[in-house]
């Protein structure tokens, strides 16, 4: 690969290796768009405009390349990435209604638009309808390993909700929580091409690692861009968690390293119903006293090591350059 | 059988059932408590308050006992039983969340002591639960036709939310729903066992259309109660779907019958946002002018016929008076 395509990988990762996955990536819209056709139209409505929302579907692209690399010659893996988008998205309808989301992807969210009721139902819905999906494709292997993840990511959401406003939370239980709610789907969708492609011990443990490493860096990206991003490049709110009174990475790190003047004050904070502009402005303010930015970055960065570190034999596959693009935009978005 | 037993069976159905079945029940419930037992002492709890509830347990009793009737042999008939009351379960932890309901069971609804979002959570938690269960049983086929009934489920809450307050609602749509959100579920309760024996299709029809007939029925005694029940009998409050402006069989029945001058005061109760209990008293009234509860009662009892009459040829099989005693059960708790 020249140095100028790899330049643009670089700049554009996600859309780039769209491009490049664009066959199969078509197959699978067009399965998402039959799958959410319904006798009843605000079905279709509400769960289409989720999900042809621009999203940028990281998970089912992650799953589609590594099949590619995997040499995976069938047909199932667009129906998986089918699956996982869907299991995805029930729980991003559910999230929004949880954390009273008002914007998903640059968009009203569909509570917004169609109220919590339907966003709980449709996610019900497009849940089902996953599994439905992948009994078509006749492994249960493949449908066991989701219906754990499924429960799995709701056990995250859980843990998540029941520590709201504890400004305690430890780093491990932060790290396990995010592992359920976020890592978890990112390693199944790398990990189940393994499955598909009846791969050793030693490839599926590749990708399952990798997949978990890339999720960690995800989430933690996520939790640092919601202090430090830049709200319109992101389509979504800044200090959302902090109003909504999540415990994230920052603020264990800020708390943690912070004067016990400023514990009291961050204290205090998380101790009231809501907080106001103002008091983000003063969290940002400890935040920088601590140097929270910086060392989130660097926190996060070693997952993103890792999960390129787990694909390191990879080297000569052609398609490894997307793979490791996808984690260096992680580090990129952040800037 | 002797008259004396026969009139016990047809005074507490239920109870006479559980206990005729208990063997089998007592592993059900053995299993519901394992798998509700979670490394997040929160689901455990709160799964555990909503089906450790005085719930009666219809669907897996129907499943058990039907199972019993085909001479089912093997075990899997309880696994299929817990995966039924998981599906339920977490469509009442959802309803209770859109419907703000707020007893449930004769105790506090979950959403009411831990919240909407834990609500939410744990009813996605015990669906996927129920996936991962029926994965145990290895059976496609299964799966294949419970993943479509949770997504029938969803769908018809979806309709009944959408047509809140459509005093216009015909009739027609009114069976679709109740057809999709209740009777589905008792459907596949009865359904299933004839494929775990291995049924030939004139016994899956048989048992297939009880289901349907009984959950149908079912559905609109509930409506019924709702606004001629009697709130200690039930553990429910009344007039639940008339203050939620939920329309249901009286509502359609009361409306189509009345007078135009009774009819705009009903029209007018449903623009409201919210209706008091003065406006119930009134509609009451109405009601009763219309002769809505003999006439819904009676519009019940066909579906009930016809389920007794889907079962005429087990007039042989020794346990199928439990299951006519249900039927007349759903009859008998109206007085």
């Amino acid at each position: 690969m020249k140095q100028k395509d790899k330049k643009s990988i670089n700049n554009a990762p996600v859309e780039i290796l769209a491009k490049k996955l664009s066959g199969s990536l078509n197959q699978v819209e067009a399965e998402i768009k039959k799958n959410i056709k319904d006798q009843e139209g605000l079905i279709t409505i509400t769960a289409g405009h989720l999900i042809n929302a621009k999203g940028k579907k990281l998970r089912p692209l992650l799953t589609l390349l590594i099949s590619r690399m995997l040499k995976y010659r069938g047909n199932s893996h667009i129906n998986l990435a089918v699956c996982i988008e869907f299991i995805h998205n029930a729980t991003l309808l559910h999230d929004d209604v949880i954390d009273g989301g008002k914007i998903r992807r640059g968009k009203a969210s569909a509570n917004q638009i169609w109220g919590n009721k339907i966003s709980v139902l449709v996610g019900d819905y497009l849940l089902s309808k996953a599994f439905k999906l992948m009994v078509k494709n006749r492994s249960l292997k493949l449908l066991e390993i989701l219906s754990e993840t499924s429960l799995i990511l709701a056990r995250g959401q859980i843990q998540d909700v029941n520590n709201s406003l504890n400004i305690h939370l430890s780093e491990k239980k932060y790290l396990e929580i995010i592992n359920a709610k976020t890592a978890e789907l990112f390693r199944i969708s790398c990990f189940l091409p393994t499955i598909l492609t009846n791969q050793k011990k030693s490839v599926q443990k590749t990708f399952n690692d990798f997949g978990f490493n890339f999720g960690m860096a995800f989430q933690l990206s996520d939790d640092i861009l919601d202090y430090f991003g830049n709200t319109r490049s992101m389509g979504k709110t800044i200090g959302k968690d902090f109003y909504e009174g999540k415990i994230t990475y920052p603020m264990i790190h800020c708390y943690t390293n912070s004067s016990n003047g400023d514990k009291k004050i961050l204290k205090s904070l998380f101790k009231k119903k809501t907080r106001s502009k103002g008091d983000l402005v003063h969290t940002l303010k400890i935040m920088e006293k601590t140097n929270t930015h910086k060392k989130s970055l660097k926190f996060m960065s070693k997952f993103l090591k890792k999960s390129k570190k787990n694909i390191l034999k990879f080297d000569g596959n052609a398609d490894k350059v997307y793979l490791e693009a996808l984690v260096d935009h992680l580090l990129i978005r952040e800037k």
